[in-house]
């Protein structure tokens, strides 16, 4: 059994996503951000991080949004989650997922968490008012270049699909116009139709 | 054959060690940042994020540290330089190499890429007078519990290790004393020692 821990809302999402896809036995488990329950003893012992997502293994915890998409794919291959067989494959969807975590997902955090880098309100301003911009540009890179359509890698679903659908999804509370970037908008509308999206989504309501 | 893109000084030391382990044909090429370089039209051409390491291979480019490093560790298994065989072993070097690039990597571009986040001057300040602070605590996680030691995982060396040796040298400028995480500068001390290590810190200073 794999035991998932999320948040609503939260970039667990993509992984949760992933899980569903996979065919792999999990269970979820919500904690309530609100009450900073991600920084309580009992989880800070699963991921002294803080964060979420962490899926836990029969061989121990998994954290980290690039490495989770890329083990769920490596446990259950008959979901064909990855271009497994062809490293260079592999590497493009693990480049892509990276990308997802390095530069956008961090872009995103600093609408919000701008305590993470500084100390002053001023700053936090500065950086909320950046964050369209910031994330305009990171889209404007994925609807020209990254995403090859109709999947990201082209023609083969991969965990990079999830993780690009958690990342538009979040478009609108950075106020930027999904419609702006047509490739991804498409993309998105393909996701919402996925049985695993509708149920990741649907687990995370009930949870 | 393999070109490899870098600049030195930068994030690509750790995919450059790696290179240097693998035993795989590769040459290097420099970017001169001073110069914008990274922002050409003949490097966007390969690299569209404008950013280093890229590694141009037969089959086409790979960017991101994460996804290079895993890609020089599949591409040359001989030379067994992640747990390939598990995937929960590697999906612990991949979490390991994730965290140095969402976290760590980017809490430290906060010292002088505050631009990428913000415009305002006082909090390009704000966040750099943070950055020890922030330092610190991802190195707090590494020195207690992220590096089992002597290597990242363990007994066995992987592409974990020449990541952190790479930010582990960024801490000084970080005003961070090493000093204060000795398991993590002993495995500085000890990879320092390393023939690769040696081997792509002279092709960073030659090229
Ligand atoms: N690099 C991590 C980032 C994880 C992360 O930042 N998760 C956020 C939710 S989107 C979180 O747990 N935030 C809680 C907090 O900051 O207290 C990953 O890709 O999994
Ligand atoms: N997420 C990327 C980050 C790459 C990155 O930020 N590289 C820096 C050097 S450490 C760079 O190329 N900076 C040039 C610039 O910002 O213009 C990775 O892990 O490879």
């Amino acid at each position: 059994m794999n035991t998932f821990y999320f948040s609503p809302g939260s970039c667990a999402l993509a992984s949760h996503i992933a899980l569903a896809e996979s065919g792999l036995p999990y269970e979820v488990k919500r904690l309530n951000f609100a009450e900073g329950e991600q920084r309580s003893e009992a989880y800070l012992a699963i991921n002294p991080k803080g964060r979420v997502p962490a899926l836990v293994t029969d061989k121990g915890v998994v954290t980290e949004t690039v490495a989770i998409l890329g083990y769920i794919a490596q446990a259950a291959p008959e979901a064909r989650l990855a271009p497994l067989a062809d490293p260079f494959l592999f590497a493009k969807m693990q480049a892509f997922n990276a990308y997802m975590a390095s530069t956008v997902h961090v872009a995103h955090a600093h609408g919000r968490r701008g305590y993470r880098w500084a100390d002053q309100e001023t700053s936090f301003e500065d950086m909320k008012n950046k964050l369209p911009q910031v994330m305009s540009e990171c889209f404007r890179l994925i609807e020209d270049g990254m995403l090859e359509g109709p999947y990201v890698l082209g023609e083969h679903y991969s965990t990079a699909d999830p993780y690009l659908f958690l990342m538009s999804g979040w478009l609108k509370s950075d106020r930027v116009e999904i419609a702006d970037f047509p490739r991804v908008h498409a993309h998105y509308r393909m996701m919402l139709e996925r049985p695993a999206v509708q149920k990741a989504l649907a687990e995370e309501k009930a949870a």
